[in-house]
């Protein structure tokens, strides 16, 4: 019963402000003059495309190049800069008044994570989310339209390029290629593979990541999480494409046919994108059902915290990681990078996990029930995909019922929103139990 | 380098005595007594039924009742006694030791599970393992051997009775029915289908539970450990077989011919033998693939701790969850009828679920190359039935290839063995870390 009627929780903010874009977008999507057929799209494909494109998820009903105008791209587009930069910068600015609140309340629980940023400096962060976010998508842009005027006109090279540079850069996996082929016909490209990549890998670090690189010429210094996430970021990259080039390697829908350089693109690809990107080189549904899990358990991981990307964030698998580690080598304090991980945070990371595998699980059952007829992993993968904001699919998408659109449409919308808004409200509502029950023993294992 | 050479981890002696029983097993089985071709099984296969037997799963690749003698299935029979009983002993001997052993360094992680059980009273609790073991499947037998004799010749009718009365009551999941039906014929038969969930569920409780049970007249108190075993397994029974019949109703080729009594026995057994029995009233093939997905889950989770059955156990689940709805409530201690579970607990709970994951990734991975062309959730459904011990198959077993055959085997043995043996592992090696590191903080979400 607060006076002050406008000051919500900064969760429900986030909702209502990605809320409030979608719908603008939806129906500015069902204008005559979005789609190039002059009609416009149905209310649900127009909610069901402005939502993967604000959650940058890339998830589509239709394909984004055969289907709309000039108009309609840029609309998707610019859904895309305000979901990605929007949430980027939310976010941030949430761990840094978090930071802030807390303090005063002499805890110091997300201080170090913000830690050279001072609410001073707040102005200064808001420029230089602007400026990395300009800079990198204008890097992109030019390298991607100087290699798409070797296939098209220079206009639409620059069009195409930008686009590209922008989408992947924010992790939104939409793309102009026409027919759902994304970019496979670029599969063993090195420009295309690895600018994309490259924007996406960024993209995917989080603010607070490039902004300590950026400062690192002074400080000299990576804050923890800085370090966790690029070094988990390095692993998971390289092992998965390690692992993706055995799986596919006599695999002859994909990377059989392909030189070695195309193997190891084609791989090194399909082990990027799923964190959480959604543009593919090579045919999802072709890929060996090993290749498909894995892929699954990556778009279910995603990268990095207050990033572009979705997925229950790389933080907390390496902070479940190191607690399992910890467990198995007897002892006592978790600790990642010669730095002690506070109980706190551990279960926060197993809450996260938990409810993301609650709503995977329950997606996946729903479509199996609502879209029957296919194989049980389009299902989970489709699932995985909307939740993790990835926006790869077997095929599913274009082919889902109604109800199967609505599922789909609420799960992109969780799982752009939804481990940040419950990390938050963890955060925020945490108080000292008003009394302790006596301490209870019970078998494990 | 220690002088006694015979003083054993105790999870090494558990590993190292299963992997002797499973052994001398596989060589009875592969002698010519004991199929009915006169020919014995081959040595995988041999191997495969002794190991399945051994650690109460009840994959099959050959048809027990078809392929084996009397003393073939004997022998499995005695396996699967041997395996269940000496297992739950073991694993009740082990949790008082480390309770004596932890008390003695003053540390009392483990007292409370085991309360009124002194170290005096052993051989009184060896003496009641033995005394419940034989008076529920003596009753089980009575009743089922009374049942069958409406269908069969009364010896054989005993035979049969008590033959799967004592694999139930094991979680074993073994059948005499011939062709791979298991009970398929007896789904609306509520005799049957009663007396084995009764059986299936008492063996899941373990030994502790009973035991509490058994004084609950003189103690009149529950330990938090039975509290929470019992609390959950009515919770994940009745709410399983509930979604089942939602999912089940309209699906011509299980439930939905049956008559309403039919298709709620046929529900509720379906419920109760993936924690972790293995016996089936329903064609699991022609199951939704719902309903596949929820027996997935439930035989990764399991029943209790030191008992019959396998999965990570429910005290792991229940632990988890409380965590996590600790932290959705804001809450501090994370509490289960009014105890706090401590942190160690916590974590121990976090480490047999991640590890039991990654196994159950791992050998679907696997197997979706050692046996390629099956539907992705036939591999899922097979390593996490190998993985709980459950033996229930959608009918990849008996077409696995040998690599995949030895993949399940050690599937198996590493599910039958492996959460307790993590468990224990963790309990006895845990010590005081010598220094810690400062605290660090890392986003999450
Ligand atoms: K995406
Ligand atoms: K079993």
């Amino acid at each position: 019963m607060k006076k002050h009627k406008f000051n919500l929780d900064p969760p429900k903010l986030l909702v209502l402000g990605f809320a409030a874009v979608i719908l603008i977008g939806a129906l500015l999507l069902t204008l005559p003059v979005a789609t190039e057929d002059g009609k416009g799209l149905s209310f649900i494909n127009a909610l069901f495309t402005a939502t993967s494109a604000t959650c940058v998820t890339g998830l589509v009903v239709v394909d984004t190049g055969d289907t709309f105008t000039m108009f309609g791209e840029l609309v998707i587009l610019s859904l895309i800069q305000i979901g990605g930069l929007g949430f980027m910068t939310f976010a941030t600015f949430l761990f840094l008044l978090l930071g802030k609140r807390i303090s005063l309340k002499d805890r110091l629980l997300l201080k170090e994570a913000v830690n050279h940023l001072s609410i001073a400096g707040v102005v200064r962060l808001v420029k230089r989310i602007l400026l990395f976010t300009a800079l990198i998508e204008m890097a992109g842009g030019i390298i991607l339209s100087i290699r798409f005027s070797l296939d098209m006109p220079i206009g639409k090279a620059i069009y195409y390029g930008f686009f590209h540079a922008i989408s992947n850069f924010n992790n939104a996996g939409f793309d102009l290629m026409g027919n759902f082929q994304s970019l496979t016909s670029y599969v063993g490209d090195p420009t295309v593979v690895l600018t994309i990549s490259a924007l996406i890998t960024l993209g995917g670090l989080g603010f607070l990541v490039m902004n300590d690189l950026y400062e690192y010429r002074e400080t000299r210094r990576l804050s923890l999480h800085s370090k966790v996430v690029i070094y988990t970021t390095l692993m998971l990259t390289i092992g998965a494409a390690i692992f993706i080039f055995l799986f596919e390697f006599g695999n002859v829908k994909t990377i059989e046919p392909l030189s070695i350089q195309g193997k190891v693109l084609g791989s090194l690809f399909q082990a990027v994108t799923p964190r959480t990107a959604g543009a593919n080189t090579l045919p999802i549904g072709d890929l060996t059902h090993s290749t498909l899990f894995l892929t699954i358990i990556l778009m279910f991981i995603g990268a990095g915290s207050g990033s572009t990307a979705g997925g229950i964030k790389i933080t907390t698998l390496a902070v479940l990681a190191a607690a399992v580690w910890t467990q198995i080598r007897g002892k006592e304090d978790v600790v990642l990078f010669r730095r002690k991980i506070v109980m706190e945070t551990i279960l926060k990371a197993l809450t996260v996990t938990v409810i993301g595998l609650f709503i995977v699980v329950t997606v996946t059952m729903i479509l199996s029930i609502t879209d029957r007829g296919h194989n049980f992993i389009m299902y989970l993968f489709e699932a995985t995909s909307a939740f993790g904001t990835v926006g790869l699919s077997m095929g599913l998408t274009p082919e889902l019922s109604l109800m199967g659109r609505i599922i789909i449409i609420l799960t992109m919308f969780a799982g752009r929103v939804g481990p940040l808004t419950i990390a938050l409200a963890i955060t925020m509502r945490r108080k000292r139990d008003a009394f302790h029950y006596p301490e209870g023993k019970i078998m494990i294992g």
